[in-house]
């Protein structure tokens, strides 16, 4: 059984999605948005930071999954939401979890299909993958396709590593 | 009694500076680098917070002043001084410790009394302030920096609010 926490970092918005996952039964347990608007950066970065803390003390997820920035707007930008990313990291290291990284071509590739899906196409999929009876806020479903994405790409390396001990069996042979 | 620990941030080398004020005396306790060379992310992100950390409950410090970062040379630069900055200042925020930012400009002026002053003559002052017997590393001495116009920005506002009600008494009568 893995429980797997999908993180979506923002300077202003983290969104958060667990889900369960049981032999191939994938079950949706929570979702939602840390928001933080204090003025001052320390109380930002420490809400995220005992956000996440939070989440994992009441989810005990065994898995973290976050995704990856490639290109910032500016660097002005990019330091705000490295700052962010590194709080909810830390979070997650500090309660001894493996952190996974998936840039958001993968993402939506795995959730959606497409590499350039939109953000309205990735809540349509979460919704309807994980049977959802309403569709999340644009953070939260972008958290649960992190995770999704994570399922998916353990999944592929389970299969994948199946496949390749049967081809080194075959050359044996 | 203040004991003040001073944070240059940087993605791959986190300098540290740690000074104890009792009355007008500035007294050295220590400094140093956390050096971060792991290829995976959150490992390093996670040597930052423990480093940080540790380094709290040695020293005890009641203070914590770390650079304000404004230009960053790139996005991709930014991002990961931004996930280093963000984990120690969370380091920080745990053990509920008051931060306080300064920019380069005004460390550089409070310490060497140019705000372009270059790194060489951060070493010389910082040494000399501190009666050090050794020339701090660059990193540790930017830290300790840091520290020190952490100091002298609460004596000056402490200073400014003696000042200021003079002022007004003076007004009053």
């Amino acid at each position: 059984m893995s429980i797997i926490l999908g993180i979506d970092p923002g300077s202003r918005v983290t969104g958060y999605g667990i889900i369960k996952v049981v032999g191939n039964k994938t079950e949706y347990l929570g979702s939602g948005c840390i928001r933080v608007v204090d003025d001052v950066l320390a109380n930002r970065l420490h809400n995220v930071f005992t956000g996440v803390s939070e989440i994992i003390r009441q989810f005990a997820p065994n898995q973290f999954a976050i995704e990856q920035v490639f290109m910032a707007k500016n660097p002005d930008s990019a330091l705000k939401l490295g700052q962010a990313r590194g709080a909810a990291i830390v979070a997650a290291t500090s309660a001894n979890m493996p952190v996974f990284e998936y840039s958001a071509r993968q993402i939506k590739q795995s959730v959606v299909g497409k590499g350039n899906a939109d953000k309205t196409q990735v809540q349509h999929m979460v919704t309807h993958i994980l049977k959802l009876n309403k569709t999340p806020q644009a953070d939260a479903a972008d958290a649960l396709a992190v995770a999704l994405c994570h399922l998916h790409t353990e999944q592929s390396m389970i299969r994948l590593s199946g496949q390749a001990k049967k081809t080194v069996r075959g050359r044996l042979r």
